[in-house]
């Protein structure tokens, strides 16, 4: 697979590589090489030439919620907590029914490539089938999935709070078929957060990360109203982070916390210990009135973030969108911290691919070994009017682009088709 | 002209009306009525049913810069007045050459089309050629526009920088043309900002304010280097609103004054006295790191405000994004004001159809004697999954929806199809 055009990605957070008229040249589903001049040995074999057309790493999402697609944009006249209950539970009940879920995922799927997130980690719902069912077409899609049935069986709505044992047994029986019947879709396992989450079922899944070796993903500090609550959940553990880790759920170098505003610097401490991701989700944060996360302070202590959309608190699942929000937050939060130094675009592109890419391996650059992951984007004939460097365009791409700009989509080597064409 | 569908629309800044299965009534370019059932006189008459679709009043737009349509996404490292110098006038000094301009011009005019903004207020650039030809395109287009020459006769580069008298011939040029050519187009006095014209050019344009009594707009207070500016620009005169008095630029209940930040009381006591509407850019406002206006104690001590893209420090022109930011910068700006209020969505709805409407007489919502402007709204096939209340659509339609979404524009009472569909 060889491709050509004016190739963009960023081989560190604080580097974007420019390479005009460039050979992205892969094996498999791996990257070779990116070269300026095509190797000999390459000589003779079909390239497929984009012209002036961008080539980007695809978009990576490690935080966003399946069901929620419908929900995008409703009810933000409310914070976290009343949210979840007048707008959020009501509608992840539906998915008890597993003929209206599969719709939806179709759907989820078909949205998610459309928009170039080719590789996502989502929670589901508590309901097992419908998780087994988004993990089996995400499976189909072509697209690669992290996907965790949630856990919840305190402080929740009837119609989703589950008993402990059978969560747990639910959750393990998910884990086995995904590893017995999936090649290219992994589960992750998906506590709620801690006031939705016993004791008992937290340890539980803290034993089964254990056992299988599995990546975590929560929510953490995202709203001071459910900080309080935490600190009264728990009034034996110092800190919100802290409850996480005595359940053995902040798995090492494994485990994604989306949010993470409101955290102490021991709290940074521990987290950073643990190496896990912090998925900062700008647009969820405004709409829900939660804060800003201090992203420049974290980065500068070392702590592993990325950009995420979290839809349906995020509005949007496009990408583009979180990082441009993710940009000008960082502005807006400099209003009153005037020492934060602003969030370059290209360390917020980093951190929507390259930066998330590690929960699959090697992925989100066009560095050799890398998943050869990517999008060809072309500008509208608007921006066509003018030349434009190939980061100016980046920019025009992530500043107002959207789904009508990219051309092709590459996953793991393969050119993408939308998943389900009939819908 | 009848029109059937759930109209949603602001009667008033804090009022949203949602009627379901609704009549929109209008005769030649203005609105009869909104009925529930149709009236007995109009029964046999055609009615164009869009069933569950959404009727809203069009957007308006009361700042952007017609040229700057290339340039947005372009070069957010910066703050306002190297932005300015870097990417704005290079782009602007492109104008000169008219055959250039008209190509683009008639992208634009179909973009803001597209987007439904069907009323707009634009600078153009300081060539007379190149304004002339947007007003000419304007009127051909359906849309409605005030488009004003920008006048600069100091510290402005080189290829941009009028002489003083020249600006004002050709200013009075413009004026003359368009009021015995056009009907449908209005010349507006755009100085562009105070520090880039000087005391004649202002004191000029004031004079030709008050003999044709015409609209005018500028900017005003968007970054503290510019304010500082100014005030060394004027040691004589107490503030930067006050410059613009001195030289009659704050035409009473006529004037538009973008950005509208860093103001003091006294300002916005004079702000208020000549009824100036201050164009609210959120999105422009956090890509320059300008800061955040405080839009919620403006409304609120009677300043007449609106929600404008200022394209292109403002990164896109669809006003669907502009009002969900100016919601979403209020939530942030919370942060730190808590005693600020969060800015309701339909009240940003307001702000950006029926509040600046009122400089194209009555416009913007659907009430008797109000222009015939509306927008037919579907939803994608994602949100169609699940049944929506009429509100909640036009909440998904204002946070992730865009041009896709709309299905048919009217404007002053016709079906407007795309202005240069050959493009």
């Amino acid at each position: 697979m060889i491709l050509k055009g004016n190739v963009v990605h960023t081989p560190a957070p604080d580097q974007a590589e420019v390479r005009e008229g460039a050979y992205l040249v892969g094996d498999g589903e791996t990257i070779v090489g990116l070269y300026d001049v095509l190797p000999p040995q390459y000589r003779g074999q079909p390239v497929t030439d984009y012209g002036s057309a961008l080539i980007l790493p695809a978009f990576t999402d490690l935080h966003l919620h399946a069901p929620q697609i419908l929900n995008r944009g409703i009810g933000y006249d409310l914070e976290l907590l009343p949210w979840l209950e007048r707008y959020t539970f009501p509608t992840e009940a539906l998915f008890a029914d597993l003929s209206f879920a599969e719709t939806v995922w179709k759907h989820l799927l078909n949205h998610l490539w459309e928009v170039g997130t080719l590789r996502f980690s989502a929670f589901v719902t508590v309901h097992k089938e419908a998780a087994w069912k988004l993990m089996e077409l995400s499976e189909a899609s072509g697209l690669r999935g992290l996907i965790g049935k949630v856990n919840m069986d305190r402080n929740s709505p009837d119609s989703l709070r589950e008993d402990t044992a059978a969560s747990l047994a639910d959750t393990e029986e998910l884990i086995c078929r995904a590893r017995a019947e999936l090649n290219h879709t992994g589960f992750i396992l998906t506590p709620r957060f801690v006031p939705s989450t016993s004791p008992a079922l937290m340890e539980g899944l803290g034993r089964l990360g254990e056992q299988y070796d599995l990546p975590v993903q929560s929510h953490l500090s995202e709203n001071l109203s459910e900080v309080d609550w935490v600190a009264r959940l728990h009034p034996d553990i110092p800190t919100y982070t802290e409850v996480y880790d005595r359940f053995g759920l902040l798995r090492q170098g494994k485990t994604i916390m989306a949010h993470a505003i409101h955290l102490s610097p021991g709290e940074k401490a521990l987290l950073k210990e643990r190496k896990v991701t912090l998925a900062h989700c700008p647009l969820s944060n405004a709409n829900l009135s939660s804060g800003i996360m201090p992203l420049a302070d974290n980065l500068a202590l070392g702590l592993d973030c990325c950009i995420a959309s979290d839809v349906a608190g995020g509005n949007t699942a496009a990408m583009t969108s979180s990082i441009t929000s993710a940009v000008q937050t960082s502005k807006l939060r400099r209003l009153n911290s005037p020492e934060a130094p602003p969030l370059p675009l290209a360390t917020a592109f980093y951190l929507a691919t390259h930066g998330p890419g590690r929960f699959f391996g090697r992925a989100g650059a066009f560095l050799p070994g890398y998943s050869f992951d990517a999008l060809v984007v072309e500008p509208d004939p608007l921006d066509a009017l003018v030349e434009r460097a190939p980061l100016e365009r980046l920019e025009q791409f992530l500043y107002h682009g959207d789904s009508r700009n990219i051309a092709a989509r590459y996953c793991a080597g393969a050119l993408t088709p939308r998943p389900f064409p009939s819908l």
